[in-house]
C-alpha cells in the first residue's frame, strides 16, 4: 500500500526505466522561463522556446522525519550562452541533513558550499556515489552533452532553502571552454 | 577529504564498478559458517566449504545523526538444501528510521516484518527502488542464479537490532519450488 498520507505506509517497491518513471509521487519539471535568473546571462531563444530544463521524479513519501524521501533527476543537456544547465540549488532548511546521489547517466558537477565560505565541486555520473554532508548546499551542472540522470536519497523532513542560494549564489559557475569546462567565479 | 572520524567532512565521491568496489569504509564478509543458524536447516558440503554468503561494502561514514550510511550488498546465489541464502535481517535500533534500497543486478525478494506481526516481501532488481518505512525489519534473499547487487542508504544513526530477528525469525522462509519459488512458513 503505498500512501503519501497515510500513516501505515508499507514496503513497496517502484520501477524506473528509460522511457517512464513511475514513482508516484510529485513530479517537478523547471522550465528555463522559471529559473532564468540563476544563469549569468539570458538567451532570447531560449526564452521564447523555454525548453524543461530538469525535471525531478520524486517517491511518495511523508515529509516527516524517519522518513527518506528519494527521487531521481533528469537534467538536460545546453547552455545558456555557454554556461552549463543547472539546478538552482538549495541548503536544506533542518541544516544537519546529508544527502546522497548515485549516478545513472551522463556526466555532471555537484557544486557544493558552505555558509562559512567552503567550496567543492564533486563529479556525478555512472558508477559514482556522492555524498553532500549536512550544511552543505547542492547545485548539479550538466557538462555532458546527454541528459544528466542521477538518484538521490535525503531525509524527508529536511526541507528546502532556495531563498539563500538564490541571494547569495554559488562562488563559481561553469561555462564551456575550448578544452573543456572554466570555472568562472561568478 | 573522506574521513571517518574528521568532523570536517567535505563532499566527496566514491566509485564503484564490477570489479571492485573502493567505498573506503567498512567491509563486511559473511560466510556460510557465521550466519548458518539463519537457516533452517544445515548442509555439511557449505560447512566445509564455507563460501562467503554476501559481503558489505560501506561508504565512510560516521555514524552519527544527520548522516547517511550508503553502502553496496554483493548478496551471492545458492540455497541451503533449497533455501535461499539470503541475509541476516535485522530492526534498526533506533526505529524510526528508514531504509531505501536500488537494485544493480540480480533478482530477489526484500522480506519485511513488523514487531505488530505484519508482513510483506517486496522484490528487488535492476530499475527497481524498495522503500523500507521505519519500523519494519527487513532481510535480502538472492532468487537468482547470479549475484543480487543493491544500493542501499538509511540514516547512519540508525543502529542495527539483530538480536530480535535470531529470536524471532521471519515469518517465512523463502525456497526454491519446481515452477518458481516457494514461501514456507518457518
Ligand atoms: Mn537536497
Ligand atoms: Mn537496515
Amino acid at each position: 500500500m503505498i500512501s503519501k498520507e497515510g500513516k501505515d505506509m508499507k514496503p513497496f517497491v517502484v520501477n524506473f526505466s528509460d522511457i517512464g518513471i513511475d514513482f508516484k509521487g510529485n513530479h517537478i519539471v523547471r522550465k528555463y522561463n522559471d529559473i532564468k535568473h540563476i544563469f549569468k546571462t539570458t538567451d532570447p531563444t531560449l526564452e521564447r522556446e523555454n525548453p524543461v530544463i530538469y525535471e525531478v521524479f520524486e517517491g511518495p513519501i511523508q515529509e516527516k522525519e524517519g522518513e527518506l524521501m528519494f527521487l531521481i533527476t533528469i537534467l538536460y543537456p545546453g547552455t545558456v550562452n555557454g554556461e552549463f544547465f543547472m539546478t538552482k540549488g538549495h541548503y536544506h532548511t533542518v541544516e544537519n541533513t546529508a544527502e546522497v546521489y548515485l549516478g545513472l547517466r551522463g556526466k555532471g558537477l555537484i557544486l557544493c558550499q558552505t555558509k562559512k565560505g567552503e567550496f567543492e565541486a564533486v563529479e556525478i555520473g555512472p558508477n559514482k556515489v556522492v555524498y553532500i554532508p549536512p550544511f552543505w548546499a547542492h547545485r548539479t551542472v550538466n557538462i555532458s552533452d546527454e541528459p544528466l540522470i542521477f538518484f538521490a536519497v535525503y531525509p524527508a523532513h529536511a526541507g528546502h532553502d532556495y531563498e539563500t542560494v538564490e541571494k547569495e549564489g554559488f562562488k563559481k559557475r561553469i561555462f564551456r571552454g575550448d578544452n573543456g569546462i572554466l570555472f568562472v567565479e561568478q
